[in-house]
């Protein structure tokens, strides 16, 4: 494995692994690696000859009073994963390289990086899709690796690499969860014990909107008001919103239908955890 | 000489010559092409072993009172003049499979777009940095050719390329000149007689900046004033903006410096035309 914190001799390095024709597996990531992580990367080695980690806490991405600074950081325990499942390189970009004096291109993926998260997180998704295209241009991977649990990312991701025809494929992996159902992220460190055990919530906000439409209700609004109900009985949560939307568009719909996204982001204490599912054909 | 008219294809005869690493030129254009393109594709030829040309009246430049529906076309003329010049492939891209129903993916280089041209085309830059990068995706280019006639756009897409880590070169040519000094421009075909004409008063305001300049003034104000009497004098002219900025930044200077750029966009009639200089060492 090696280690590659300079764009230029990543770049050289890309060009050589081009030579050879070998495939190129992207995982994009923040580091503090977890299950999640796990799975992607395990994906990409099956599916790769070479499987690419970037690990970049990507300033753009955080608002003004965002977790920026407190963003779980843990390099040496990040790299020694990374090693154990046979990667081969790890992208460590630093964020003046990245972002260098008099920067300033974005993309931005209208209509849908204002919605469900980025309602709330102005400028969020468009400090995503900027990275994302940069790694995309530097590494030039075949296939992209990304986790259902963001499902508003791996969406737009998506969009942008059709809208924008860049040349890779992009594969979404399920969510993985703890055994209670509670999704892994990195945020979950920020969880006091108490608050931890209060987290499954949005998971079970989800099994009863999955439940309730296997039993035959359709009506968004009332599937809604029932989870709601069931997060509201939560004292450490508080939701910033639960929405059932169009999977391509984000946009609400009336009457859930196969293939629909059920999302909801919830504040336990001061952290903000993101869930969905995707209904099945029923 | 082969056509695609098709980005599927294109993307397959990439990837072909891509296997057989063979430098890939590609002069972007909207066709009408005259000695300015033929400029860009002749040293194209030059530097590489495949050269492509697209050809793409991009709708999403224009604005919505803009000239997208009468900009001059003339495929079977601009096909001729490609084949005379050895061009590999012709792309010549459909706008609804380059803007299919849904799409909302755009770049933006912040602060640039906006000045100068861009003042007065809101939209204008980040369609252009758009469909370059899509074309840049689909082509995958070792080259890109560009103009220094549209000084502001090749800062732009430069900066974009830089900023995203596009993997290619920028080579950004000569203005090319009709005999008494007007820029070949496809918009030039919309001029009456007469109005062609007095078009050349664009390259004699630049030529009477770089003669005072010569003889010593460094005042940016003096010499646009300077420049703006002259063009005064002529009743087809209605000058847009006169502006001595940094050739990277496009910020305003005070003093002349070398390497600055001086731009004009001066209405004759109702035609819009730009031109510009670079500040030689002196």
């Amino acid at each position: 494995m090696k280690f590659i914190p300079d764009l230029k001799k990543l770049s050289l390095a890309a060009e050589k692994i081009n030579l050879l024709k070998r495939s190129i597996g992207l995982v994009p990531t923040m580091g503090a690696l977890h299950a999640g992580h796990f799975s992607l990367i395990s994906q990409a080695r099956k599916e790769n000859d070479i499987v690419v980690v970037s690990i970049f806490v990507n300033p753009i991405q955080f608002g003004p009073k965002g977790d920026y600074k407190r963003y779980p950081r843990c390099l040496n325990k990040d790299i020694e994963f990374c090693r154990k499942l046979g990667v081969d390189f790890v992208f460590l970009p630093d964020k003046d390289d990245m972002y260098p004096k008099g920067y300033s291109t974005f993309i931005n993926v209208e209509v849908l990086s204002g919605l469900l998260c980025g309602a709330i997180r102005p400028g969020h998704f468009r400090g995503v899709t900027t990275v994302v295209a940069k790694l995309l241009n530097i590494i030039q991977p075949d296939r992209l690796y990304l986790g259902q649990k963001d499902a508003q990312q791996a969406i737009i991701i998506s969009r942008m690499i059709k809208d924008l025809n860049f040349p890779v494929k992009v594969r979404v992996l399920s969510t993985v969860r703890q055994k209670d159902g509670l999704a892994l992220s990195s945020r979950n460190a920020y969880l006091s014990k108490k608050e931890r055990d209060s987290a499954v919530v949005l998971f079970k906000a989800l099994q009863l909107a999955e439940t309730l439409i296997s039993s035959g209700q359709r009506n968004s609004s009332r599937i809604i008001s029932r989870m709601q109900e069931l997060i509201k009985k939560n004292k450490q949560a508080r939701i910033d919103y639960i929405a059932i939307v169009d999977a391509e568009s984000l946009k609400k719909i009336d009457k859930v239908k196969p293939g629909c996204l059920i999302a909801l982001a919830v504040y336990i204490g001061k952290t903000r955890l993101i869930d969905n599912t995707i209904i099945g054909c029923s």
